[in-house]
């Protein structure tokens, strides 16, 4: 199968698993769950999803093993992109071409439903018996301390404290690691506990996750100055015209494409310490794509 | 001891435990940690973290086994008074006589902080080594549940969606059910999980709740319009003035105080069914503080 497909049937495969996720919570209340739904079911590439299938597989776990951390890590990306959007916060409009969860719906509401998908992710963890308690227990606390006040929420803590300030290049990656890093990370380290992964592979599955998540970000502020508004869907160089600390700003154009590629390799060199080479072909693939991508 | 001695040992061993959370926790982002500090220690009675733990030594369990489930209760209470009081929820500047979290710091903060208290308590209940993995699992599951989008949030949603309708007393009973109910409910479920309970221990434990935390509302409602100012530190009948949905509203005084015993006697009567006389005095006792309480 061609990446690009596999891409596609991951997305399928994420978005029937977050379907049936928000089906089986049986959400009483008529608003709440449309909020929900609103949200979770908006498209988005299931990046963090395909983190946790790929991870597993290479490890040799399964699908119906991977699917529970897949969906309450979307679960939980989904209501921070809401809280995010609220006017006390980034204070925004459109999200994926849609408006956002408070626009929709109204402030209240789209606060109670961030709350509600963030401790569904803790109900969808725990409730299932594809894995063993031990496991799932694993699972549920390194969630909590990758969304909580050490890793996500202190990433977007520091971007709201660094509103009109400049940054200097290790307080640009502070930022990163902890406001998209965390959850990229614990996707892969959720992944390798469903499959029952070693210490060792874990370790080296997040010293992946964390080079392609600061890759990922590093592109981002690439693409920013050299991809035409048609690719990226808003105006090429818009981050710098607003004065945002980007890669680009900080390092210059050349070092900062320098970097892509030194964090590419440094993903692919850790995956050799987790399997094969046939069976992280898909974690490759992935790598390879995020800095080859022109959107 | 006598039982507001009891009730005062109690206290003081829940905010050493939440404390002792939030240190652990070691947050590193200043104006968060001061936040979320700021309104989890900010007083309290402390009723939950006491039903998890009377309800965990009536059934042979040490405060040591109860202290986890009791903290993570406290944190998502907290969460839910910081999200609760919010500009676009109830929008109150003041809680316990202090200015609310979005009062004292900022609406993003309180935003993110009530989302790291959430995410904290589930990280609380997974991460100690008091009792084995399948507790701490049944635990984590039972309060999502009873926090999540048919809980405690759905109370909230309720909430605002009753404003300046009248409600019918199944309705007002459901409200309270899920704004109050579902947390006090798992207080007991979890002090009794913590216990190693048996499922009709727990389930005579989970009426018990049921019964006085809607005697609890029952009461407040009653004091609305008995009890004087000074006791109640807001002005005599202000919910009824204020058009708000009251036992009293829709019962009558004189209903209201025969539900408020008729809850008595059920909470009672529910105990004798977990353990014996002397093994569930504390809890015996706090159904009575409940219902004769004059502020």
């Amino acid at each position: 199968m061609h990446f690009s497909d596999y891409l596609a049937s991951c997305q399928q495969w994420a978005n029937a698993g977050l379907s049936a996720s928000l089906e089986r919570a049986n959400i009483h209340n008529d608003r709440i769950r449309e909020a929900m739904a609103y949200s979770t079911l908006a498209g988005g590439k299931r990046v963090r999803p395909l983190l946790v299938l790929a991870s597993c597989e290479a490890l040799g776990g399964t699908a119906e093993q991977a699917l529970p951390a897949a969906c309450a890590i979307e679960l939980i990306h989904t209501y921070s992109l809401i809280h995010d959007d609220l006017p006390a916060m980034d204070d925004d409009d459109l999200r994926r071409g849609r408006p956002t969860c408070h626009k929709a719906f109204d402030e209240a509401t789209a606060i109670l439903a961030g709350d509600a998908l963030l401790t569904l992710a803790f109900e969808v963890v725990a409730d299932h018996d594809q894995l063993p308690a031990e496991i799932r227990l694993k699972q549920s606390l390194a969630l909590a301390k990758a969304a909580g006040c050490n890793g996500m929420i202190e990433g977007q803590a520091r971007d709201m404290q660094a509103t009109g300030r400049e940054l200097t290049l290790d307080e640009l990656k502070a930022l990163h690691e902890h406001k998209t890093g965390a959850l990229i990370r614990v996707a892969c380290s959720m992944g390798a506990l469903a499959a029952n992964a070693n210490p060792d592979q874990r370790a080296a599955l997040e010293e992946y996750a964390d080079a392609i998540g600061l890759a990922f970000q590093v592109q981002d502020d690439i693409l920013d100055v050299t991809a035409t508004a048609e690719e990226m869907g808003k105006t090429q160089g818009s981050d710098i015209a607003q004065g945002k600390n980007t890669y680009v700003s900080l390092l210059g154009l050349d070092a900062a494409k320098q970097e892509a590629q030194s964090l590419y390799h440094k993903a692919l060199s850790a995956l050799e310490r987790v399997a094969d080479e046939q069976q992280t072909l898909r974690l490759r693939e992935l790598a390879a794509y995020i800095i080859h991508r022109n959107s």
